[in-house]
């Protein structure tokens, strides 16, 4: 029997259920059904799995909870720097972009670069300048304006620190991003991330989410992987692609690939965060090293899963 | 008995001994020799592969005859656009920058962002900031004009078409970067990279070079890998990296695992170049799947190697 598979993240990090209050838990939690729906929808009617992670992601950055899209942190700078990247498994065509400002959603944007361009990642300047040749949806700044976001890089500058994403005390870490991973019908694998990158982060900044193998990978041979976490390490542990690595090389299964690199390489250089997975036979990995991380999936035997916390 | 080793490239692509005459082929060969002899005296006398590879690099950015730094091909803005990275095995610390407009050496700033941030990879306007509150050496943009270069670019324009380095027919293809591995006598191992990017090429777009992972990898359980060529594949191929996972979870030796990436699994996408590896015992991979590859390594116990063609 053919199945289909989607998991979604919405970030990780010291997500804590006594920091918690019932309503705000709710609103995650139906955010969070809201765009697995939708890609569910796409794959359920034998749709593609690029179109899954693109359409989820795209919703995601929609959501003024997430750190992405219109819900993106401060830089140092009070700009937006927002970067995101999508693959597909089946020819390993990929696409990324970094340090975009006006563009509504950067998903789309880095789709584009795969389908319309001969290059993989474009930055800056020059990733706007295209999005404007292919007319896509621009914001004005005051779209990406949110007075919870603003508090915090107060805070933040406050303390002269970099802080990963909306943090109610500073000891708290939470890195923003959100992706999406699905198997389709036709038993083809994408992944796709976006983020608004870390509140006071220094202008120009790139972290893991653009860069293929680190944030996003995709292999049919393998697996589909978003990350969520501290960028840096993630990108110096190449994340995405050393799970698809254990599993292809290694022969480890997609869980046991998951958890050696998030509870075991990733601490070992002092990383965390997590990541969402699933391989071509539809097995669903979630796995993260911090407190908690908002995470959804939905497989066609099994059906749903929410959750924020760790146990 | 303790060894080092160190490898060398300044980019690959369609070197034909036929379009060659004995003075190129000699400015050439002395060019990689000055440089790999920087790295080869650090090794030598205890220095680390750090810096050996830090200062062979810096050796070849300075040289026109290579595009990176000073040899910097033009953008199809007539701009120059660098990128580099460097990466040490030992605690897996990395370094990346791109889209850099006015630094001497890109790779010294690379350096600079790995040891004096807490990022991995800075671009554009606030890598070039970062550069200045470093106080770099920066020089003005004829410092990065040459001729060739330049004629290179009108050539490109008047067929619209991006070309990838000093061809002398555009149906050569020729990937201009350069880069060092270096095994040191504590056993310590580490890579850099660096490039000017393609003639004719989109602003802002960034290739495999800055990309950890893809285009330089180090990682002391494992080898140090520095890749040249088509980088938009290298990049969806994870390219250094997967030398790495092949040999630590795959047990292939060096030799075997950058022919498999090479040979094998960057031409099932159409990617072309080749790339350089050390391992921790010493041993030096040069490996390419184009007409030849401008390369040099020296072994302490086997001397010096100087090469370009393909045989």
């Amino acid at each position: 029997m053919k199945k289909f598979a989607i998991a979604i993240h919405g970030g990780a990090g010291t997500i804590l259920r006594s920091a918690m209050d019932a309503q705000k838990e709710k609103l995650y939690q139906s955010a969070l059904r809201e765009a697995l729906l939708i890609g569910t929808d796409i794959l359920r009617s034998n749709g593609s799995a690029l179109d899954a992670v693109e359409q989820t992601v795209k919703n995601l950055e929609d959501c003024e909870l997430f750190n992405a899209g219109r819900g993106s942190v401060f830089t140092s700078d009070e700009q937006h720097e927002m970067d995101a990247s999508i693959m597909e498994g089946q020819g390993l065509k990929a696409g990324a972009v970094s340090l975009i400002k006006t563009v509504k959603n950067p998903v789309q944007l880095a789709r584009l670069v795969m389908e319309k361009t001969d290059h993989v990642f474009l930055a800056g300047e020059g990733a706007e300048r295209f999005a404007r040749e292919m007319q896509m949806e621009s914001m004005p700044k005051d779209y990406f304006y949110t007075e919870q976001r603003y508090q915090q890089l107060l805070l933040a500058r406050s303390s002269d620190r970099v802080i990963l994403d909306h943090a109610d005390e500073l000891k708290d870490k939470k890195y923003g991003t959100v992706g999406a991973v699905a198997l389709d019908l036709q038993g083809h694998l994408a992944a796709a991330t976006s983020t608004g990158g870390m509140t006071n982060k220094r202008y120009g900044r790139v972290g893991d989410t653009p860069m293929i193998g680190a944030g996003t990978y995709a292999n049919d041979a393998g697996c589909a992987i978003s990350c969520t976490g501290s960028g840096e390490y993630f990108i110096r542990m190449n994340v995405a692609f050393h799970v698809y690595a254990l599993m292809v090389y290694g022969r480890l299964s997609l869980e046991e690939a998951s958890r050696k690199v998030v509870m075991d390489l990733l601490p070992s250089i002092e990383g965390d965060g997590g990541l969402i997975g699933v391989d071509r036979s539809g097995n669903i990995s979630l796995c993260f090293n911090t407190e908690g991380m908002y995470r959804a999936s939905y497989h066609s035997d099994y059906g749903e899963f929410v959750g924020i916390y760790r146990e």
